[in-house]
């Protein structure tokens, strides 16, 4: 998978983080997919099928998913509780949905996300399936995100997507 | 989710176990879903999108990873490799994939296995999702399945589904 296919996920994730949470996240290292970024404390796991079939993970720093639930639900949050799990579902769900919208060649449908608690825990792709990983970071803590798609040779790639770079 | 539900995964998994690995499967505990299956060593985790979205979750024993790809592999297996990792996935799409093929009312897509390794670990659904879990038992160790599907109340049963019982 190139590095291209993770920027609609990526710009749709800052684009998620500034409007529902007011935070802004700043890109950090891009990972080859045989390093493997670290995940985090709770990590939402989406499936995607259609013309494109895969996953997209987002891993929260437990500080980052506390402060994002807590923005969310206008509350105070002090543990992964469910409420958290679910806010960072949620969320998740939000940066696969503004991605799936920004790549309609591959006529995306989403899972309903599942979320990973336990530390330390590793996700990982069928090894036919070569994932982006990145790690990103904002004031209430890092995140880690990973898009791993298996995308038929046959599917173009519209010019829009090629040129973007990345950056948002 | 009712228990209904999680019979085509139960038998399309005893059939996969039996056709694949000639390692027969027998039923353990029902779980009610407030309480949760406790996960093992490999975690599968693969996407359902259609008319019913969800997830299905198959938790393999480190003694039966290691067995059962090495039943699949036809070569000795040590410890959770690249390649115990790959068989996991596999047979998990092929219990997905059984039964999808029961439950062609709900056209379901299956997402690519995603595979959560570090233990302990637990999967959680978002709490509007209610999945059914079992645990299940073989010689070469246990495993666990959990089913989670959101299920509009408009999509009809089919009378076949209705009728199983939860056996095979």
């Amino acid at each position: 998978m190139s590095t291209e296919t993770i920027q609609p996920f990526i710009r749709s994730l800052a684009h998620t983080f500034q409007t529902m949470l007011q935070c802004e996240v700043s890109l950090g290292k891009l990972w080859p997919h045989a390093e493997r970024a670290p995940l985090y404390d709770v990590t939402a796991v989406i499936g995607l099928t259609g013309k494109a079939t895969g996953t997209v993970v987002v891993s929260f720093s437990q500080s980052l998913a506390l402060r994002a639930a807590a923005a969310m639900l206008l509350a105070e949050t002090r543990e992964i509780d469910a409420d958290v799990i679910d806010a960072v579902g949620e969320l998740t769900n939000m940066i696969a949905g503004g991605a799936k919208a920004k790549l309609p060649q591959w006529e995306l449908s989403l899972s309903t996300p599942s979320m990973v608690v336990g530390s330390p825990h590793t996700v990982r792709f069928p090894s036919n399936v070569h994932p982006v990983c990145m790690t990103l970071h904002t004031a209430w803590g890092p995140l880690a995100l990973e898009v791993g798609l298996a995308i038929p040779k046959s599917t173009p790639r519209s010019s829009e997507l090629a040129a973007q770079k990345v950056a948002f």
